[in-house]
């Protein structure tokens, strides 16, 4: 049985339950969240088996991170608690229901304290599939080296490489990060984006024709993710349009990084593009239905809650 | 004053208050609920009596429900303590806004103790009107007894029979439950049904023409319920239509028993077939507009407040 | 720099969390509101100068009147305590998403007893603006000629006077208020209403007519409030028409106060009719994203959350 | 079967749930509240009848004290809406766990308009203790006038009088309480009072010579309530005393209310007078185990709770 | 390094979160329980591998228990999903604050459908201890041959064996219990009773003297957990005593279940009867400082938090 | 009227409302904290002027900050905004009702910003006391010069210090403190400590000892703070002794700082060493009655609560 590997940073988010202005008072809702943590649990609930790498901290966050990813069914054997920093954090508050504004506490912090030497070349060069993304690059040297030498083990060994361009303007300027990103997308199979991070790379163009430019850097297949509008896949000679699973919103967090477990957990399926496209879509529809990072993500008994009539008696 | 009289079972309610999975820590709120009982309250808020026969538990669940009732004005001097099971419970998840999943605790438990014995002769008789649904007849054999006495017995006396078809697919079959509610159908003045509940004792077709065909059974008049479409009533040479009252949807559970108790209110008011369809589609609004199977029922005083404009302060 | 100068009540606000009717264990919060304070706060927030003249109980609600307002920048050094009756206090009910009841405990407590003796003349005579509404003068004798007085100072001293109708039935009769508040338009500069209280002192007509009919009683501006179909102002000779900016509602309370803010905020900014209306169109809408009558105002660094796209992360 | 009858005010009761000063967004819990109403609660969940009689307006508080009454089985037949003014309303703040302060929203309201009128002279005549407390005359001419009616009733049909002297210094002075209470104890069969009330009418001393001076102004018993150390009952020529029961406190109001209904459902159960200390005691020591006014009142099946080992499993 | 091996049942606990009676609007949060899954958890959490064996429901509440338990580090490989039934649920009032009163519903549901074919031998065999309880072999033929069939096995292999009586009286009558338990104190080398769990397999006398009568039926040691008098161990010619652990009660739940996971904790560690005891009892304290059954248990590191002083800041 | 002045950290807090481990799903509190921060709003309450002088962010947190604290009254136009870096944040578990666990976000964040260029010369020269800590030398070089640089000034023109040592172990060494904390003693004239804290500076001995070896140092009064113990002051020549005043403790945070603001407030009216101790004692009182840091402290008016009877109604 094949295995989604992936490494990146996890952080606690501290998060307005609410929306409205920070104050004293607030009621705030504790989780944890990271882009590639959320994608390993979004495969693992489809049923597929899912490992994380990263660093956490020697304190309450660390172990709520570890735990909650071992609850759900994901490989943190290779995780490292580092007692020299605390695990970073996030405060979000949800200034309206469709606006947060965050703060981060994590530079510098334990997440940003992955390095090659946490890179298992076995448990790469095993995996049915590496993800990273372009968030993991952006937290330091010590990080970027080691998603490039996973990246490498990946190659070396014949592993599929999927990449969640994921561009934060909080982290690094649009100029470092076309240049990492650029250079991360020559070595991928898979890339996937929003069009505003695509447009870091190609030039800006339509969705599909963005797509297609970024098969001429390397990968095989490029996603890009437009949100209410849908999702579309450009394979050479074919562009696959998916449309959103219309849902009742309750808060827009994580639906990019559901998108990509469900279209990671297709892929593990073996199943056709347009399988992992409406698996896909179908976990950003139960992601944004919830509210949380990944709390909502669908387990594959549930999948269908969203495609038949409410069954509710 | 005539009094609508409805037996059946209460159970206990145990609902997340958030979208999302179960899981540890998440926050539920109790309630209680049961397709007669919502009948019921919706009724005595409207002004009328309304007398609920029924059986529960010698414990905080059962008291719960009896408090309840009686504090929303509904006559329980007929319901009758079973201490020898508990209560029966409903565990409701709201998957996503709009998906509940629910695992009963009711099997065997003490509403299914209901038996012809507690059927009230005297009452039944001189009800306004009997309702009853084809929940109980689901529960046991006593029950579907108790539901044919009081039956036999109104129509000896001439009153008025009601009934739900109200299919519960955990319950029983689909052919156990067409065998049941044919019969039922039968003996009843009214039926309402949902387009799928419909299904089961008359060929599958438009919501007007099951209706029609509804008639045929026996019944002088047949009501679907059509959820966000609106309802419609058959009587024999005339099909009524009503739209759907516009509101904000909450949650959409109870619609279906508030849209009967605003139906049977009408009756009891001595409306023509517009009134009841009037009122019981602003019942129905209000019930999805607050979290809870009854507590949006409005009173005979706020069924305004769904038409005019906000008169806020 | 200049500042607004304001009058009014404020009163402590009992609200349901969540909709339905109230009943023993409904979860309520604590806030306070009064639609002068409600500006007063908005203007301070959009960063101009705010002074708030009322009197308040010596008890807790009182002290969180004084407290919230000086938190939020608003001067409340000509606010007074007023020992001998308790602060009025409002019970808001939302018995639907978009349906409030309230019961008023404000009749002859402390925020009535405000009376010319409260109004500092050289405060006023200093003024960029001095704003009052047609609430003030329906609490009592003394609070209407403390707004008779006030007017009276700006006008002698040549500084713009703006009135909100703000018709409010559970307080005065429509003639009643028609009387008073044609009166007051005749000493404005600029009035802001809703059609339903534009046609208490011109006919009823569409809501540009009846702007411009306001023209002819004396401001020369009159600003009509339309809801979620925007806003327009009459000027000599021109109708500027404003749409509303869209948001995902999560009340409706505090929009026509929001709006004030954002058109007086605008106005001491020294800006065009435009951009009065646009900010006061964006000001309505970050006050109904979030719950409460004032605490979703935006600061001038938060405007463009509700133009740009999200920037969450 | 002999009931108790009652009548007094109740009044909405809006309540921090966390110990410390009220402020903007401060968690708050609606609840009712009136000391008649607890004891006609507190009675009928120990299985007698009980009646009470008084006014709320026609609004959501209200409602829910009719309700709530109803539900508890308390007989609300009598009770009266009195549509020309609001329901009262007590605004509590917990400024610590210990120490509460209170704003009254009840001068001239709903629960004020109660008259002689409203006094049912057979339900008075019939019962088998008539109970009265120091609020009610408090409340104005009406509402003492319904007092007096009400105990004369009683006495000349032989229904033994209670009365609890509840002396509130928010409503009346020591002078004013002083005469009309005297005048009433002298009315009485049965008094209840703290020490410090019992000095309102007879010379401060220790809590067994006061209550024996009471027993000199006619009643045949009196009983001091004397909170954590207990209470005592003088009869002719004896005191009873009573230890309190021990418990975990979580909240110390409602305690005097509580017990009062022990002593009287101990008095309808016609047992001795320690038989009414037992449960009077009980009965106050599950009050303040509980948050709310009545909320933790015992029924009958519960009383053993306090006395053995925890059941838990 | 040696494991811990338990079987047993577990459940969905729904539980209020304030002390008093349940009814309409009670905030309740979900959990689960189970005395050995409690142990497991207290275990993994000090250091030591865990293993569960049980039988939960293919719903909601199966899924949180095995994902809880994982996410704990307890190895749930062996655990079994039977989709035959629902998992159990408890729902849990706190009556009073140290008053709970419980409604089971378990009574031939998922967990009781545990079977000797669950038990793993090699498991079983290669543990460093094997715990059981009581509750077990009261749920039904099959579990309680699970419970023996598992001994056996340990038996044969020469691993301890540990039994927690944990009595339960809602689930078989003192008689069936008394004739198993002592039938299974025979088969074990450590038995854990409370005083009142003890008198039902030795005569009542002091917890000393009936520890030392349960070494005469055969175990090696015998612990009597007495609650906030503390603990004793009776060995072979020794009674060691321990006091309880002084803490701040927040609920009194899972304190007996802490203590044994304290104490075979201790034993894994390999440490005499004092350390097992002084670990035990700060267990203990860390379950009662803590709402839930298990939530509370401390980690390794968390040990010296209820000795020293606070450490706040 | 003479005024505090203070300068300092101040950052936003994050914390458990409830006692247990932090998990997915803890419900958290937003607060704000700061030990100068927490004396300025208690000397406020107490109706004296404060004055507080720090650096937050350009953040939201930063925000609440600065307008909680101007709600409080404490006059914040000298603090400053550095949009640099984000507003510190503690991250605050409850481990336990009375053991925190702290995860600190300061390093090198906002509120280390402060330098001697934040010191107004005029503000500080004309202050009625300076009040520094022990905490604000800890956070780096320019926090410390800007103690320094205020102490120097305070001291030049005879305005008396105040220091409260407040060790934060997490920040730096015994040894560096120790160093750091003696020479701030020798220039401080009121001196508060902990007995921990004081044995930092001189031999570790009774709390008397120390306080009058404290004295030798320089200081003309030396407080030692005893937590349940009470406090005592050394001056030269006697040493005066204050019990703690009994309440039910809900959370231990805070209660030193709500010392020293009592203390202060008690200089600043003039009061003798009595006096200051017994207001010193009482604001401690209240800060344990209440959560948060300094929600809980006292109004002039709220003093005897803490004293009389309970004066519920």
């Amino acid at each position: 049985m094949s295995t989604l590997v992936t490494l990146g940073e996890a952080m606690a988010v501290v998060a307005a339950t609410q929306p409205g202005p920070l104050g004293p008072g607030t009621p705030l809702r504790l989780a944890f969240a990271g882009a590639e943590a959320t994608v390993a649990i979004g495969v693992s609930r489809l049923g597929h088996q899912a490992s994380w790498t990263g660093t956490v901290g020697a304190d309450s966050a660390g172990t709520m991170i570890l735990d909650g990813l071992r609850g759900e069914g994901v490989d943190v054997t290779r995780a490292r608690v580092d007692a020299s920093e605390p695990t970073g954090l996030m405060l979000r508050e949800r200034r309206t229901p469709d606006r947060t504004r965050v703060t981060y506490y994590r530079r510098g912090l334990a997440g940003a304290r992955l390095s090659p030497d946490d890179v298992d070349p076995d448990l790469v060069a095993g995996a049915g599939v590496l993800h990273v993304t372009g968030i993991t690059p952006a937290l330091g040297e010590a990080p970027r080296a080691a998603v490039r030498r996973a990246v490498e083990i990946a190659r070396d060994a014949g592993v599929p490489v999927t990449l969640d361009l994921n561009y934060r303007s909080l982290l690094w300027s649009r100029e470092e990060a076309a240049a990492e990103l650029t250079e991360l997308v020559a070595h991928a199979d898979i890339v996937f984006a929003g069009p505003e991070e695509a447009a870091l790379v190609v030039p800006e163009a339509t969705p599909a024709a963005m797509a297609v430019a970024l098969l001429e850097l390397g990968p095989r297949e490029a996603v890009l993710k437009l949100g209410a509008r849908g999702a579309l896949t450009a394979t050479p000679g074919a562009v696959h349009v998916q449309d959103a699973v219309p849902v009742t919103l309750v808060e827009p967090i994580g639906a990019g990084d559901a998108f990509v477990a469900g279209y990671l957990a297709g892929l593990l399926d073996g199943g056709s593009v347009a399988h992992r496209l409406r698996l896909a879509a179908t976990c950003g529809a139960f992601a944004v239905s919830v509210p949380g990072d990944w709390e909502g993500l669908p387990r594959r008994s549930e999948l269908d809650l969203l495609q038949g009539d409410d069954v509710t008696r």
